[in-house]
């Protein structure tokens, strides 16, 4: 068996290797159970680079102080519906998701509710906090500013994050979860493309002459990733790093990648109470009609299904739930000496 | 003179026009002036499209009865800092002003406040209602859903809005301001290219082959228009439209596509009070530094400068304002038969 072989690892076992890696790591049972948790779930849904393949990342983060095992959000300022809160570089996992429910909790309250967080770590996977608001009857949009990597439209350097944009609403028990990086490709779906020996399927950045290329080698060789919708992407990511920004009270993308370490980021999480709704006994239904209207779209490809953002997730989950989660040999052995 | 050569119409004279012309359809001094106000405004900021070029197209509507002067919007409900309004069909412009000043009212109580609104028409150009928010100092959202005009990722028949997204915060005594379709380009704009003979900077849809092509007059043939950044502007137009039609209790893309014409859409508004932030004496610095980072990028073609979203505008304002704004001499030529 070579290294690049994958392993079955159910869900079980792999939320109990990492509470015990985090619980050697100072995290409090509870904590650990919860990280552990989420990064396993995030794996069960097929999102192996926001979870399993994450993991390791984490640790180190932690083992270099960046993120602070004990440290808890703190309440800054509230008016009304809206409150600003300081992560104090907590872990991003458990930050994002007491701002999530605290954002529910105004909702609740309020109609609308929206909590601003600085200092904060990485949300590892934005879609989290999502299908976490969206599945107890929340419409929920989250935001999360990065580090630079990324050039403003017409530009050579990075001066822009790829600032994921997270939209969620509940449909069928399950929810309709939209996760979206302001970057066409990551540079690790990059990295995987050229390890795979594959192009890309559009256009992801600039080659060297200043072409558009869809050879991820190239671009990882430039580092001019192209944003989604090229001019419009790259406004959009530099609205959202405003508004983490200017909404927190935190720092911005160009003082995180001053700083060089991806810590101390700045986010946002909105959500609304569907529930209070006037129209709240019909929107099952607005729901489904919308979906069953967007499912009947006629396919270029005949063989290919028309999916909503979040509807493939619910096929791998159920799969990796009963047979396991597929790991790289070389990504477990690795976890296994942490 | 040609009938495709330009005049230079004054901003008080092109206002006065269109007042007037408002005044012989019914609409009441007031409401007439603020509509003509807008359309001269977005002209004067050089957005033609949803400016002066776009009258006639208003003014049918009312004639046809899809625009009802008199109407006003109506409260359904209430939820702390949420409500649900009733646009019965009035101008657009009125209802989408009406929810923006709604919203910034709810922020000024409540930190947040949030209006979804049913049953309106066109809004004519987003970014009005960004600039309105952001100029007296609030952070602005706001989202409409639109007929159906750009397939689903993957499929030939179109199923999905370009739903306009807008987000605006104040700066430097003006606004940033993002205000984007989730089409790559609009059809106007690609019965425009086709009109001046000019192929699109980048891929804007599919040809007959189902190749995409920077050629506009394919993509009008296919009518495969699309989104930005591929599957993902198809996702959040998805999101988009549900969520406008969830919040609001009014109809869905696929509803209006289906009554054939542009009314009774639904819209979202979300506007924040920076004012009431507790690092909102910084707020106007952070905001500095960021775009000061942004145009310290370094352009691939050194005669170009790097612009945030709405930093043209600016320019085109100031022109326009001093020189007068350019118009087809064949739609003013229209307006003044209206």
């Amino acid at each position: 068996m070579s290294d690049n072989d994958t392993i079955l690892i159910s869900p079980n076992e792999m939320q109990e290797r990492f509470s015990s890696i985090l619980d050697k790591l100072g995290f409090k049972k509870e904590k650990a159970n919860a990280i552990a948790k989420i990064f396993t779930d995030n794996s069960v849904d097929g999102i192996y680079t926001h979870g399993v393949n994450r993991f390791r990342a984490f640790v180190s983060y932690v083992k270099l102080g960046h993120v602070k095992p004990d440290a808890l959000p703190l309440l800054r300022n509230k008016i009304g519906g809206m409150e600003q809160w300081d992560g104090q570089q907590g872990p991003g996992i458990l930050n994002a998701i007491h701002a999530t429910e605290t954002a529910m909790e105004l909702a609740r309250h309020n109609g609308i509710g929206c909590v601003a967080l600085a200092n904060t770590n990485h949300w590892i996977r934005g879609g989290t906090y999502g299908w976490h608001a969206a599945k107890a009857g929340f419409v929920f949009i989250g935001i999360t500013n990065t580090i630079s990597v990324m050039p403003a439209w017409g530009a050579i350097d990075s001066k822009l994050g790829n600032n994921p944009f997270v939209m969620a609403l509940p449909y069928n028990n399950e929810a309709i979860v939209l996760d979206m990086a302001m970057s066409q490709y990551s540079y690790g779906a990059m990295e995987l493309f050229v390890y795979k020996n594959e192009k890309l399927a559009v256009p992801g950045g600039y080659n060297s002459k200043g072409e558009m290329t869809n050879d991820p080698a190239e671009i990882l060789a430039t580092r001019r990733a192209l944003p989604i919708g090229y001019w419009k992407g790259a406004g959009m990511s530099l609205l959202l790093d405003i508004l983490t920004t200017v909404l927190s009270g935190g720092l911005a993308g160009h003082e995180i990648t001053k700083a060089g370490i991806e810590t101390n980021i700045s986010q946002l999480f909105i959500a609304i109470d569907i529930s209070k709704l006037s129209n709240h006994s019909l929107i099952a239904k607005t729901i489904n009609d919308i979906i069953e209207d967007y499912h009947n779209s006629t396919p270029a490809d005949g063989s290919k299904k028309i999916t909503y953002p979040g509807e493939r997730v619910l096929q791998t989950r159920k799969k990796n739930l009963a047979g396991g989660i597929p790991v790289l040999k070389k990504v477990w052995n690795q976890i296994m000496e942490l």
